[in-house]
Protein backbone atom coordinates (compact mmCIF):
# COMPACT_ATOMS: atom_id res chain seq x y z
CA UNK A 1 0.00 0.00 0.00
CA UNK A 2 1.34 3.43 -0.87
CA UNK A 3 -0.67 5.32 1.98
CA UNK A 4 2.91 7.61 1.49
CA UNK A 5 2.06 8.86 -1.83
CA UNK A 6 -0.54 11.05 -3.47
CA UNK A 7 -1.56 11.75 -6.61
CA UNK A 8 -3.36 15.13 -8.26
CA UNK A 9 -4.59 14.30 -11.43
CA UNK A 10 -7.22 15.17 -14.35
CA UNK A 11 -9.30 12.86 -16.26
CA UNK A 12 -7.80 12.19 -19.61
CA UNK A 13 -4.79 13.55 -19.46
CA UNK A 14 -1.58 11.83 -20.94
CA UNK A 15 0.57 12.82 -18.68
CA UNK A 16 -1.25 12.14 -15.34
CA UNK A 17 -2.54 8.87 -17.23
CA UNK A 18 1.70 8.00 -17.21
CA UNK A 19 1.95 8.27 -13.91
CA UNK A 20 -1.11 6.26 -12.66
CA UNK A 21 -0.23 3.48 -15.06
CA UNK A 22 3.49 3.50 -13.91
CA UNK A 23 2.10 3.27 -10.21
CA UNK A 24 0.18 0.46 -11.13
CA UNK A 25 2.96 -1.62 -12.73
CA UNK A 26 4.85 -0.88 -9.39
CA UNK A 27 2.00 -2.34 -7.52
CA UNK A 28 1.81 0.85 -5.63
CA UNK A 29 -2.28 1.10 -5.35
CA UNK A 30 -3.55 2.58 -2.18
CA UNK A 31 -2.09 5.94 -2.84
CA UNK A 32 -3.88 8.99 -2.01
CA UNK A 33 -5.21 10.34 -4.86
CA UNK A 34 -7.66 13.44 -5.91
CA UNK A 35 -9.48 13.56 -9.38
CA UNK A 36 -9.88 17.65 -10.49
CA UNK A 37 -11.45 19.26 -13.21
CA UNK A 38 -9.22 21.33 -15.80
CA UNK A 39 -12.75 23.21 -16.74
CA UNK A 40 -13.04 24.46 -13.22
CA UNK A 41 -9.17 25.29 -13.14
CA UNK A 42 -8.37 23.12 -10.20
CA UNK A 43 -5.00 22.32 -11.19
CA UNK A 44 -4.44 26.22 -10.16
CA UNK A 45 -5.90 26.09 -6.82
CA UNK A 46 -3.70 26.05 -3.78
CA UNK A 47 -3.41 22.58 -3.08
CA UNK A 48 -1.93 21.57 -6.38
CA UNK A 49 0.25 24.88 -6.16
CA UNK A 50 1.71 23.33 -2.52
CA UNK A 51 2.90 20.48 -4.37
CA UNK A 52 4.10 22.13 -7.80
CA UNK A 53 4.65 25.66 -8.56
CA UNK A 54 3.78 25.31 -11.95
CA UNK A 55 0.23 24.73 -11.18
CA UNK A 56 -0.32 21.71 -13.34
CA UNK A 57 -1.42 18.35 -13.30
CA UNK A 58 0.07 15.55 -12.48
CA UNK A 59 1.15 16.81 -9.27
CA UNK A 60 3.01 14.04 -7.39
CA UNK A 61 4.31 13.56 -3.72
CA UNK A 62 6.15 10.21 -2.28
CA UNK A 63 6.92 11.16 1.71
CA UNK A 64 8.50 14.53 1.22
CA UNK A 65 9.20 14.17 -2.76
CA UNK A 66 7.70 16.17 -5.19
CA UNK A 67 8.11 15.00 -8.62
CA UNK A 68 5.67 16.48 -10.66
CA UNK A 69 6.65 16.03 -14.39
CA UNK A 70 5.37 13.00 -15.31
CA UNK A 71 8.30 11.19 -17.43
CA UNK A 72 10.37 12.34 -14.00
CA UNK A 73 7.77 10.12 -11.83
CA UNK A 74 8.07 7.24 -13.98
CA UNK A 75 11.85 7.07 -13.83
CA UNK A 76 11.72 8.18 -9.91
CA UNK A 77 8.92 4.81 -9.54
CA UNK A 78 10.95 2.58 -11.38
CA UNK A 79 14.34 3.41 -9.57
CA UNK A 80 12.71 3.29 -6.47
CA UNK A 81 10.86 0.48 -6.52
CA UNK A 82 12.70 -1.36 -8.91
CA UNK A 83 12.66 -4.91 -7.94
CA UNK A 84 8.93 -4.63 -6.95
CA UNK A 85 6.03 -5.17 -9.68
CA UNK A 86 6.86 -4.85 -13.18
CA UNK A 87 10.44 -4.09 -14.68
CA UNK A 88 10.06 -1.30 -16.72
CA UNK A 89 13.79 -1.00 -18.07
CA UNK A 90 15.36 -3.92 -19.99
CA UNK A 91 18.81 -4.98 -18.90
CA UNK A 92 19.96 -5.06 -22.03
CA UNK A 93 21.92 -2.37 -23.94
CA UNK A 94 19.90 -2.87 -27.25
CA UNK A 95 16.37 -2.97 -25.53
CA UNK A 96 17.25 0.31 -23.33
CA UNK A 97 18.49 2.16 -26.34
CA UNK A 98 15.35 1.51 -28.03
CA UNK A 99 13.01 2.52 -24.95
CA UNK A 100 15.13 5.68 -24.01
CA UNK A 101 14.49 6.54 -27.70
CA UNK A 102 10.90 5.55 -28.17
CA UNK A 103 10.36 6.91 -25.04
CA UNK A 104 11.71 10.31 -25.72
CA UNK A 105 10.40 10.21 -29.49
CA UNK A 106 6.92 10.25 -27.46
CA UNK A 107 7.30 13.53 -26.25
CA UNK A 108 7.25 14.77 -29.85
CA UNK A 109 4.23 12.91 -30.71
CA UNK A 110 2.19 14.09 -27.94
CA UNK A 111 3.34 17.62 -28.75
CA UNK A 112 2.15 16.60 -32.46
CA UNK A 113 -0.72 15.93 -31.63
CA UNK A 114 -2.10 18.12 -28.97
CA UNK A 115 -1.14 21.00 -31.73
CA UNK A 116 -3.88 19.44 -33.54
CA UNK A 117 -6.27 18.40 -31.19
CA UNK A 118 -6.24 22.03 -29.06
CA UNK A 119 -5.20 24.33 -31.59
CA UNK A 120 -8.01 26.16 -30.65
CA UNK A 121 -7.22 26.04 -26.98
CA UNK A 122 -3.51 26.98 -27.23
CA UNK A 123 -3.88 29.39 -30.05
CA UNK A 124 -6.03 32.86 -29.16
CA UNK A 125 -9.23 33.40 -32.11
CA UNK A 126 -7.20 36.42 -32.97
CA UNK A 127 -3.74 34.64 -33.82
CA UNK A 128 -5.65 31.63 -35.93
CA UNK A 129 -4.70 30.71 -39.21
CA UNK A 130 -5.84 27.84 -41.85
CA UNK A 131 -2.02 27.23 -42.94
CA UNK A 132 -0.71 26.46 -39.64
CA UNK A 133 -3.17 23.85 -38.95
CA UNK A 134 -2.79 22.36 -41.93
CA UNK A 135 0.70 22.15 -41.40
CA UNK A 136 0.26 20.91 -37.92
CA UNK A 137 -1.67 18.10 -39.42
CA UNK A 138 0.55 16.80 -41.98
CA UNK A 139 3.01 16.89 -39.14
CA UNK A 140 0.77 14.77 -37.61
CA UNK A 141 0.11 12.41 -40.33
CA UNK A 142 3.88 12.05 -40.93
CA UNK A 143 4.73 11.37 -37.44
CA UNK A 144 1.61 8.80 -37.34
CA UNK A 145 3.55 6.99 -40.26
CA UNK A 146 6.83 6.49 -38.81
CA UNK A 147 4.96 4.95 -35.28
CA UNK A 148 3.56 2.35 -37.92
CA UNK A 149 6.40 1.45 -39.43
CA UNK A 150 7.77 1.32 -35.73
CA UNK A 151 5.03 -0.91 -34.83
CA UNK A 152 5.99 -2.73 -38.33
CA UNK A 153 9.45 -3.74 -36.88
CA UNK A 154 8.99 -5.07 -33.43
CA UNK A 155 6.12 -6.77 -31.50
CA UNK A 156 2.43 -5.53 -31.43
CA UNK A 157 2.18 -5.06 -28.06
CA UNK A 158 5.53 -3.46 -26.95
CA UNK A 159 6.91 -0.51 -28.44
CA UNK A 160 10.18 -1.21 -27.47
CA UNK A 161 11.69 -5.22 -27.44
CA UNK A 162 10.03 -8.38 -25.98
CA UNK A 163 8.37 -6.27 -22.73
CA UNK A 164 6.23 -4.04 -21.87
CA UNK A 165 8.45 -1.02 -20.57
CA UNK A 166 8.68 2.48 -19.86
CA UNK A 167 8.02 3.41 -23.81
CA UNK A 168 4.63 1.93 -22.90
CA UNK A 169 4.07 3.56 -19.87
CA UNK A 170 4.48 6.47 -21.46
CA UNK A 171 3.11 6.66 -25.03
CA UNK A 172 0.21 4.42 -24.78
CA UNK A 173 -1.93 7.32 -23.16
CA UNK A 174 -1.17 9.48 -26.71
CA UNK A 175 -2.35 6.31 -28.68
CA UNK A 176 -5.39 6.03 -26.53
CA UNK A 177 -5.86 9.63 -26.80
CA UNK A 178 -5.76 9.56 -30.65
CA UNK A 179 -8.37 6.66 -31.30
CA UNK A 180 -10.62 8.95 -28.77
CA UNK A 181 -10.25 11.60 -30.62
CA UNK A 182 -11.18 9.94 -34.29
CA UNK A 183 -8.20 8.14 -35.41
CA UNK A 184 -9.09 5.29 -38.18
CA UNK A 185 -7.64 2.15 -37.18
CA UNK A 186 -8.01 1.25 -40.44
CA UNK A 187 -5.73 3.66 -41.92
CA UNK A 188 -3.82 3.57 -39.10
CA UNK A 189 -3.82 -0.62 -38.50
CA UNK A 190 -0.47 -1.53 -36.49
CA UNK A 191 -1.40 1.34 -33.89
CA UNK A 192 -4.70 0.16 -34.12
CA UNK A 193 -3.37 -3.52 -33.27
CA UNK A 194 -1.04 -2.23 -30.30
CA UNK A 195 -4.08 0.24 -29.08
CA UNK A 196 -6.47 -2.87 -29.09
CA UNK A 197 -3.58 -4.85 -27.09
CA UNK A 198 -2.78 -2.93 -24.59
CA UNK A 199 -6.37 -1.26 -23.64
CA UNK A 200 -7.41 -4.54 -21.46
CA UNK A 201 -4.00 -4.92 -19.97
CA UNK A 202 -4.53 -4.43 -16.07
CA UNK A 203 -2.53 -1.28 -15.21
CA UNK A 204 -4.21 0.29 -18.07
CA UNK A 205 -7.53 -0.91 -17.59
CA UNK A 206 -7.26 0.71 -13.92
CA UNK A 207 -6.15 4.08 -14.75
CA UNK A 208 -8.99 4.25 -17.87
CA UNK A 209 -9.94 7.96 -17.69
CA UNK A 210 -13.17 7.87 -15.50
CA UNK A 211 -14.97 10.30 -18.06
CA UNK A 212 -14.44 8.15 -21.30
CA UNK A 213 -15.81 5.22 -19.04
CA UNK A 214 -19.09 7.48 -18.55
CA UNK A 215 -19.24 8.93 -22.13
CA UNK A 216 -17.61 6.09 -24.50
CA UNK A 217 -18.32 8.09 -27.11
CA UNK A 218 -15.63 10.57 -28.52
CA UNK A 219 -14.44 13.23 -30.73
CA UNK A 220 -14.15 12.53 -34.64
CA UNK A 221 -11.09 15.75 -34.61
CA UNK A 222 -8.95 13.22 -36.15
CA UNK A 223 -11.16 10.96 -38.69
CA UNK A 224 -9.79 12.24 -41.74
CA UNK A 225 -6.10 12.44 -40.70
CA UNK B 1 38.55 5.13 -26.09
CA UNK B 2 34.53 5.36 -27.55
CA UNK B 3 35.36 4.00 -31.33
CA UNK B 4 32.39 2.43 -31.63
CA UNK B 5 30.45 5.37 -31.12
CA UNK B 6 29.46 8.15 -33.77
CA UNK B 7 28.45 11.66 -33.09
CA UNK B 8 26.90 13.83 -35.89
CA UNK B 9 26.21 17.11 -34.52
CA UNK B 10 25.89 20.96 -35.02
CA UNK B 11 27.75 23.75 -33.12
CA UNK B 12 25.62 25.45 -30.63
CA UNK B 13 22.64 23.16 -30.70
CA UNK B 14 21.33 22.51 -27.11
CA UNK B 15 20.56 18.95 -27.42
CA UNK B 16 23.44 18.18 -29.12
CA UNK B 17 25.68 19.97 -26.45
CA UNK B 18 24.17 17.81 -23.64
CA UNK B 19 25.27 14.64 -25.65
CA UNK B 20 28.96 15.95 -25.63
CA UNK B 21 28.91 16.74 -22.28
CA UNK B 22 27.54 12.97 -20.80
CA UNK B 23 30.41 11.56 -23.34
CA UNK B 24 33.18 13.95 -21.48
CA UNK B 25 31.53 13.03 -17.87
CA UNK B 26 31.39 9.83 -19.06
CA UNK B 27 34.91 9.52 -20.17
CA UNK B 28 34.26 8.19 -23.67
CA UNK B 29 36.27 11.00 -25.20
CA UNK B 30 37.86 9.97 -28.83
CA UNK B 31 34.31 8.60 -30.53
CA UNK B 32 33.48 9.69 -34.29
CA UNK B 33 32.12 12.98 -34.67
CA UNK B 34 31.17 14.86 -37.25
CA UNK B 35 30.19 18.46 -36.97
CA UNK B 36 27.13 19.48 -39.78
CA UNK B 37 25.93 22.59 -40.52
CA UNK B 38 22.24 23.44 -40.03
CA UNK B 39 22.28 26.23 -42.24
CA UNK B 40 23.64 23.76 -45.53
CA UNK B 41 20.70 21.81 -44.01
CA UNK B 42 23.41 18.63 -43.61
CA UNK B 43 20.85 17.56 -41.34
CA UNK B 44 19.07 16.06 -44.07
CA UNK B 45 21.18 14.77 -45.76
CA UNK B 46 21.41 10.74 -46.24
CA UNK B 47 24.17 10.29 -43.28
CA UNK B 48 21.94 11.47 -41.13
CA UNK B 49 19.06 10.03 -42.68
CA UNK B 50 20.57 6.34 -42.10
CA UNK B 51 20.59 6.98 -38.04
CA UNK B 52 17.99 8.85 -37.39
CA UNK B 53 14.57 8.79 -39.80
CA UNK B 54 13.75 12.34 -38.21
CA UNK B 55 16.60 13.83 -39.89
CA UNK B 56 17.57 15.61 -36.71
CA UNK B 57 20.96 16.12 -34.97
CA UNK B 58 22.31 14.95 -32.72
CA UNK B 59 22.19 11.50 -34.22
CA UNK B 60 24.07 8.91 -32.04
CA UNK B 61 24.87 5.75 -32.59
CA UNK B 62 26.75 3.09 -29.98
CA UNK B 63 27.60 -0.24 -31.75
CA UNK B 64 24.02 -0.90 -33.69
CA UNK B 65 22.52 1.19 -31.17
CA UNK B 66 20.98 4.22 -32.34
CA UNK B 67 20.02 6.52 -29.71
CA UNK B 68 19.46 10.29 -31.28
CA UNK B 69 17.15 11.65 -28.79
CA UNK B 70 19.43 14.06 -26.19
CA UNK B 71 17.73 12.94 -22.81
CA UNK B 72 17.68 9.28 -24.59
CA UNK B 73 21.43 9.40 -24.83
CA UNK B 74 22.32 10.73 -22.10
CA UNK B 75 20.28 8.47 -19.65
CA UNK B 76 21.63 5.53 -22.12
CA UNK B 77 25.04 6.41 -21.53
CA UNK B 78 24.58 6.65 -17.74
CA UNK B 79 22.91 3.22 -17.11
CA UNK B 80 25.44 1.54 -19.85
CA UNK B 81 28.75 3.14 -18.53
CA UNK B 82 27.51 3.56 -14.83
CA UNK B 83 31.02 2.90 -12.93
CA UNK B 84 33.01 5.06 -15.24
CA UNK B 85 33.34 8.92 -14.82
CA UNK B 86 31.36 10.71 -13.48
CA UNK B 87 28.02 9.15 -11.27
CA UNK B 88 25.64 11.30 -13.47
CA UNK B 89 22.14 9.95 -11.10
CA UNK B 90 22.55 10.11 -7.18
CA UNK B 91 21.47 7.33 -5.14
CA UNK B 92 19.68 8.80 -2.33
CA UNK B 93 15.42 9.32 -2.97
CA UNK B 94 15.56 13.03 -2.20
CA UNK B 95 18.02 13.61 -4.66
CA UNK B 96 16.86 11.34 -7.37
CA UNK B 97 13.24 12.49 -7.26
CA UNK B 98 14.68 16.60 -7.63
CA UNK B 99 17.38 15.44 -10.04
CA UNK B 100 14.35 13.79 -12.41
CA UNK B 101 12.15 16.96 -11.45
CA UNK B 102 14.48 19.38 -12.73
CA UNK B 103 16.03 17.69 -15.86
CA UNK B 104 12.40 17.38 -16.83
CA UNK B 105 10.91 20.90 -16.15
CA UNK B 106 14.43 21.56 -18.48
CA UNK B 107 12.58 20.40 -21.50
CA UNK B 108 10.31 23.16 -20.61
CA UNK B 109 12.86 26.03 -20.07
CA UNK B 110 14.33 24.66 -23.83
CA UNK B 111 10.84 24.95 -25.01
CA UNK B 112 10.17 28.88 -24.35
CA UNK B 113 13.67 29.99 -24.90
CA UNK B 114 13.28 28.52 -28.47
CA UNK B 115 9.93 29.83 -28.58
CA UNK B 116 11.21 33.57 -28.17
CA UNK B 117 14.57 33.20 -29.89
CA UNK B 118 13.81 30.98 -32.61
CA UNK B 119 10.06 32.97 -32.93
CA UNK B 120 11.07 33.89 -37.16
CA UNK B 121 12.62 30.63 -37.59
CA UNK B 122 9.29 28.68 -36.45
CA UNK B 123 6.92 31.14 -37.94
CA UNK B 124 6.01 31.76 -41.20
CA UNK B 125 5.61 35.59 -42.25
CA UNK B 126 2.41 35.88 -43.07
CA UNK B 127 1.63 33.69 -39.45
CA UNK B 128 3.81 35.98 -37.26
CA UNK B 129 1.29 38.17 -34.56
CA UNK B 130 3.23 40.91 -31.94
CA UNK B 131 1.02 39.44 -29.23
CA UNK B 132 2.21 35.87 -29.55
CA UNK B 133 5.88 36.60 -29.56
CA UNK B 134 4.56 39.22 -26.50
CA UNK B 135 3.02 36.24 -25.06
CA UNK B 136 5.96 33.96 -25.33
CA UNK B 137 8.32 36.51 -23.77
CA UNK B 138 6.05 36.92 -20.83
CA UNK B 139 6.21 32.83 -20.18
CA UNK B 140 10.08 32.85 -20.87
CA UNK B 141 10.21 35.43 -17.98
CA UNK B 142 7.82 33.49 -15.44
CA UNK B 143 9.92 30.34 -16.16
CA UNK B 144 13.08 32.31 -15.97
CA UNK B 145 12.29 33.42 -12.28
CA UNK B 146 11.15 29.94 -11.70
CA UNK B 147 14.58 28.55 -11.91
CA UNK B 148 16.30 31.75 -10.27
CA UNK B 149 13.99 30.40 -7.40
CA UNK B 150 15.50 27.08 -7.50
CA UNK B 151 18.88 27.69 -7.51
CA UNK B 152 18.34 30.29 -4.75
CA UNK B 153 17.58 27.13 -2.61
CA UNK B 154 20.00 24.92 -4.08
CA UNK B 155 24.05 24.93 -4.08
CA UNK B 156 25.09 27.29 -6.82
CA UNK B 157 26.56 24.98 -9.21
CA UNK B 158 24.54 22.46 -9.12
CA UNK B 159 20.59 22.43 -9.96
CA UNK B 160 19.44 18.93 -8.17
CA UNK B 161 21.05 18.26 -5.04
CA UNK B 162 24.89 18.08 -3.73
CA UNK B 163 26.65 17.48 -6.86
CA UNK B 164 26.74 17.46 -10.67
CA UNK B 165 24.10 15.53 -12.28
CA UNK B 166 21.79 14.81 -15.57
CA UNK B 167 20.25 17.60 -14.75
CA UNK B 168 22.97 19.80 -14.91
CA UNK B 169 24.39 18.20 -18.54
CA UNK B 170 20.43 18.88 -19.83
CA UNK B 171 19.56 22.01 -18.34
CA UNK B 172 23.20 24.20 -18.71
CA UNK B 173 23.15 24.54 -22.64
CA UNK B 174 19.76 26.03 -22.32
CA UNK B 175 21.36 27.97 -19.46
CA UNK B 176 24.40 28.90 -21.63
CA UNK B 177 22.11 29.77 -24.86
CA UNK B 178 20.15 32.48 -22.78
CA UNK B 179 23.54 34.27 -22.16
CA UNK B 180 24.67 33.76 -26.00
CA UNK B 181 21.39 35.79 -27.15
CA UNK B 182 22.54 38.58 -24.62
CA UNK B 183 20.17 37.98 -21.32
CA UNK B 184 21.32 40.52 -18.58
CA UNK B 185 23.09 38.28 -15.37
CA UNK B 186 21.91 41.51 -13.43
CA UNK B 187 18.94 40.49 -13.79
CA UNK B 188 18.96 37.07 -13.16
CA UNK B 189 21.64 37.01 -10.59
CA UNK B 190 21.58 33.34 -9.73
CA UNK B 191 21.91 32.05 -13.10
CA UNK B 192 24.39 34.27 -14.01
CA UNK B 193 26.34 32.46 -11.31
CA UNK B 194 25.35 29.08 -11.95
CA UNK B 195 26.77 30.10 -15.66
CA UNK B 196 29.81 31.56 -14.87
CA UNK B 197 30.64 28.43 -12.08
CA UNK B 198 29.94 25.91 -14.65
CA UNK B 199 31.42 27.54 -18.05
CA UNK B 200 34.85 25.90 -17.10
CA UNK B 201 33.96 22.96 -15.96
CA UNK B 202 36.34 20.42 -18.05
CA UNK B 203 33.37 18.36 -19.85
CA UNK B 204 31.44 21.30 -20.92
CA UNK B 205 34.52 23.76 -21.69
CA UNK B 206 35.69 20.61 -24.24
CA UNK B 207 32.25 20.46 -25.71
CA UNK B 208 32.01 24.38 -26.17
CA UNK B 209 30.43 25.41 -29.51
CA UNK B 210 33.01 25.84 -31.88
CA UNK B 211 31.23 28.70 -33.93
CA UNK B 212 30.94 30.87 -29.91
CA UNK B 213 34.70 30.27 -29.74
CA UNK B 214 35.07 31.83 -33.27
CA UNK B 215 32.70 34.65 -32.74
CA UNK B 216 32.59 35.27 -29.04
CA UNK B 217 29.95 38.11 -29.64
CA UNK B 218 26.52 36.74 -29.09
CA UNK B 219 23.08 38.42 -29.99
CA UNK B 220 20.98 40.70 -27.95
CA UNK B 221 17.75 39.19 -28.74
CA UNK B 222 17.20 38.85 -24.42
CA UNK B 223 18.38 41.48 -23.66
CA UNK B 224 15.33 43.10 -22.34
CA UNK B 225 13.79 40.28 -20.52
Amino acid sequence: MAENMTLLWGSGSPPCWRVMIALEEKNLQGYNNKLLSFEKMEHKSQEVLDINARGQLPSFKHGDNNVNESYAACFYLESQFKSQGTKLIPDGAAEQALMYQRMFEGLTFYEKLNAVIYYTWFVPEEERHDSALKRNKEALTAELQLWEDYLQLGSASNLAGPSFSLADVTVFPTVATLFRFGLSAERYPKLGEYYALLKDRPSIKASWPPHWLENPKGQDTLKDI
